[in-house]
């Protein structure tokens, strides 16, 4: 069976050596001292590695079952939720006005990391409920909040998402469900929702779902969507738990992986809801979310390589399996442990190196939603809105990939459901889809977030860039060569696929489109470039000043030098495709796709 | 539910408009005229598309079961499995002496092509059969042959091969199964072997296994490995069955995919084995089949990605979702179809360029492996041996994200069961790790092929290609420059990565072998880059030869563009990571790895 060992030290580099966390002037960075954050993250990684990742192979296998308008979570996992409910890890960075625990969201993103690698299904039943109490935080009432928000912040109270539509998913301006108003202010919602997490299930004692629908007067698309709040039980003033609603759940989607989530179809059938803000300001209001669910899918996917690279280093240490060629290394064992040979050790690079560098981009992601959120940062903001679809896409696509390359290190034995790496691979796969699908995400970078306000975003991205390796070039030659030289020229592949797409995008917009795919994998090697050379810089400096640990601070360079030499150069055949443009993409008729059948 | 087409044209475009099979001197292929293969490619689309198709799902869910030591294949795969054998596919390319059809090898592997990609898990049944078949009809004695090839020509009896044991896959020098000789020349044959394909089922009268096993005098390692056949039922001198021999199912492996194929443990208990060809030299004869069967494991590989651009293809022609950015293409609809967008194209033409281009080196390959066996032909042994860790790796790796790319295209859909997309991803990535994991493969090539007879085979592959290169240029400025110049470029960075190897692999072979992935996945786009360099030249000759059908043609070249512009530039990066050499790759020690604990 897969184990989980939370990579506390890790966390403990990023949040202080690299970001420096407790020295920054976000409101509430000051608490967040060593102790207090290893605190908290030991807790978390006792959790994780102990209850919620014994749970992942049992939650894959049983699944979730539907009976008679109930859905059974696998078992263990209603107790699992207690424990998660009793350490108060569902309030971390919730609003204290209503029971939460004020911390940054840094924080509860790396509790998140941890809860994800150790159970992602699982995880993603308090993960909606948050998603659901964000969006009546930001839009809805104060009665609403007050009504719904303590018992969603101690996850009592489940939370959902209804967007897609058996029609629809990535266009919303078709949606059917409809929404008529009643007499008393409320709404009558009628429609069906699919692919709706955690839409109904028995660890809560009533769930709070988040319902897209159009009222009768709404104008066409994206722009006559409302957003209501519709209980599956109705609320009394005093909070007690009234009437059933009308609405139910359908069906259980069968699915590739995240077995122990329930995706379900969701039937309303004039159920009674309840509007959250402005009438057809619903994408509105989804949308100021997205930028913290987007990362937390990033996080996600990168938290499936974490998992999945332990486990494979596991096995790669234990393995036996012929010689190492340069000469024995276990002479009294019948083989060396695979771990020896280069092809390996390859495999084992390139994920310890993706999972360390996408942590330290997510952990920077993470602090600039603080920084926007508490300290009204507005440069913080403008850059994680031009860097999340980066996040989500290229993380998500890295992760999965790390999640297939850890299965290639058991060989065999990574095929079968008993050492458990398939199901990583399984279970990471959603993350490249959900939240909007990577495509959407490059689309969404390049169509939108490239020219917001005059492309001021990018712009400051580059200035940082600049601003960096200026200055720290010249300190340390090694530094200068493995790491900065690598960055420069990654940057420079970004600028100059950001200037194709400005002189030929207009022409025909094709041409960028055609590459922003590829504009957001080359983006993304240049954060993670980014993230190493501050990792290494910080490692550096730790042993220049005898912090300790030189082990650790050594593996962390070494690391590094492996993504900056050998991950780095894709920007380079990034850069190449994109400036092929709409050529070859867009060469064929729709027709001529179906070609080479007889 | 997917749905299958055979790409019939398509095949019929590469056997002779590329290869020009009926043309060729290799004895047997002057039968191969268009109208011949024309027909045996219809029949066995038919049978593929109408029959196999529909039972892949149905093998997927319900999976193999085991009963008293019986193992029951999915509803409708014995019957599907008479007609194959009815319609005399199993017999295509065995000897006739033992009842065979005598045709080339390439014919099998067209119809073994539109086989696996409609039933991957169902076509193994066979295609293990027909390997063990060709291991008795290489090594075994004339009795043998009459006693069990006729049989297992018809898979009246199925065969396996038995090879992996719980503690050794890759390095079967560590094998303890024993094969104690017997006073009548037999041996009772004792262990345990797992992951057997096929090892157990209910289709079949009689299972041929053949098994690597030691005997008591055994010289140590991969030198003192024998191959026995241990039939299931003893078969008497008159070829009816007799006893039940010693062996027995003693479980099914619970894995990622191919659920329809039952993978078995198999318990020996001094089972009656009789050796096959010398003592000892159970490795050589499993070396001699080995280029045909990871030629036919890289063929699963692109044929599970052709079945599912296919439907990911359906999908984007009829899924309605937001407009085309360069103006509204269905006026009529709520939406225009995904197709018409640059993101969704790119994807879908990523998909064809691979798949054709894999069909086209693959059938060269069996191409080549007839002119080696039909012909003797030395130069094709020794360019496919060269060549088969490049089929077989890079094949199946680009393969298996060829259904993770389709599986994108389908959005939400692609993840749930009902579309069949993810099935085919599950499916597809047991091929990068069976008959020898790709890291294997990658070893095979650098670490053995390069240098075998002085590095004859190599060499001949650059003479090949500069020959092609000066042949072909000077005549279409189209033709050069989008395909022969990225050919040349694409062909000297596999150049100075093979000099890369000479000039550092011999101070320290770690650093050739901690570039062997990156120069299997260099080679292979050379390959697939010389693929589409013959079939844009071939299209242009039909086109200008008014050959009719003008659209496929046409397609043929833009599909090609694709992959010349998109895919070629790829190299650079493999040889940059190359020449990294094992400098950041062996950087650290094994217990650094595990760094980023607590």
């Amino acid at each position: 069976m897969p184990t989980y060992t939370p990579p506390t030290k890790d966390m403990q580099f990023v949040l202080h050596d690299v970001l420096n966390v407790s020295a920054s002037d976000i409101p509430g960075y000051d608490e967040l001292d060593r102790d207090f954050t290893n605190a908290v993250l030991e807790e978390a990684g006792k959790l994780s590695s102990e209850v919620l990742a014994p749970l992942n192979p049992v939650g894959d296998k049983q699944g979730c079952s539907l009976e008679n308008g109930t859905v059974r979570t696998p078992e263990g996992f209603k107790d699992a939720f207690d424990q998660v409910r009793d350490g108060g890890w569902t309030a971390l960075d919730c609003d204290p006005e209503y029971g939460g625990q004020g911390l940054p969201y840094l924080v509860s993103t790396a509790v998140g990391e941890m809860f994800s690698a150790a159970n992602m299904a699982f995880n993603m039943y308090q993960g909606l409920t948050h998603g659901a109490y964000n969006a009546i935080h930001a839009h809805g009432s104060d009665e609403q909040k007050q009504k719904y928000l303590p018992k969603m912040v101690t996850c009592e109270w489940g939370g959902t998402m209804n967007l897609t539509e058996p029609h629809c998913g990535t266009d919303l301006g078709l949606i059917r469900t409809k929404a008529e108003p009643q007499d008393d202010g409320t709404y009558k919602v009628s429609g069906q929702k699919i692919w709706i997490s955690a839409g109904e299930h028995d660890m809560c004692d009533n769930i709070i779902h988040l319902v897209l629908a159009k009222l009768p007067d709404a104008p066409e698309g994206v722009k006559g969507i409302s957003l209501f709040i519709v209980p599956k039980f109705m609320v009394n003033d005093d909070g007690s738990l009234g009437d059933r609603n009308a609405l139910s759940c359908g069906g259980l989607e069968e699915k590739m992986g995240i077995h122990g989530n329930a995706t379900c179809v969701m039937n309303y059938d004039g159920a009674t809801g309840f509007l959250v803000g402005e009438p057809h300001k619903g994408m509105r209001a989804m949308f100021t979310m997205m930028n913290e669910a987007r990362l937390g899918v990033g996080l996600q996917g990168y938290a499936q390589g974490e998992v999945a690279y332990q486990n494979a280093l596991g096995f790669a240490l234990d393995r036996l399996q012929g010689r190492d060629v340069t000469g024995v290394q276990a002479p009294d064992k019948p083989a060396d442990p695979i771990i020896v040979h280069p092809d390996v050790r390859r495999n084992l690079m390139d994920q310890k190196a993706f999972v360390e560098g996408a942590r330290a981009f997510t952990f920077w992601g993470a602090s600039m939603i603080d920084a926007s959120h508490r300290k009204g940062d507005e440069e913080a903001e403008q850059m994680i809105s031009l860097l999340t679809p980066v996040i989500k896409g290229f993380l998500t696509d890295k992760g999965f990939e790390t999640t297939v390359l850890a299965q290639q290190t058991l060989g065999g034995s990574g095929f079968t459901q008993e050492w458990g790496l398939e199901q990583f691979v399984r279970d990471a796969r959603i993350t490249m889809i959900y939240e909007g699908t990577n495509g959407i995400q490059s689309l969404d970078l390049v169509g939108r977030k490239l020219a917001q306000n005059g492309g001021k975003a990018i712009m400051a991205f580059f200035d940082m860039m600049k601003a960096y390796i200026k200055d720290n070039a010249g300190e340390d030659e090694d530094f200068d060569a493995q790491f900065l030289e690598p960055l420069k020229a990654a940057s420079k592949d970004l600028q100059a696929a950001g200037m194709y797409f400005m002189q030929n995008g207009m022409k025909n917009p094709n041409n960028a489109l055609s590459g922003s795919y590829d504009f957001m994998h080359l983006f993304g090697h240049v954060c993670l470039g980014l993230m190493w050379a501050k990792m290494a810089k910080a490692a550096k400096g730790a042993l220049d000043g005898d912090a300790g640990d030189a082990a650790f601070f050594e593996t962390k360079i070494a690391t590094g030098r492996h993504y900056m030499a050998r991950h780095l150069p894709m920007t380079a055949t990034h850069l190449k495709r994109i400036e092929t443009g709409a050529d070859t993409v867009m060469a064929l008729a729709p027709e001529q796709f179906a070609s080479s059948a007889g």
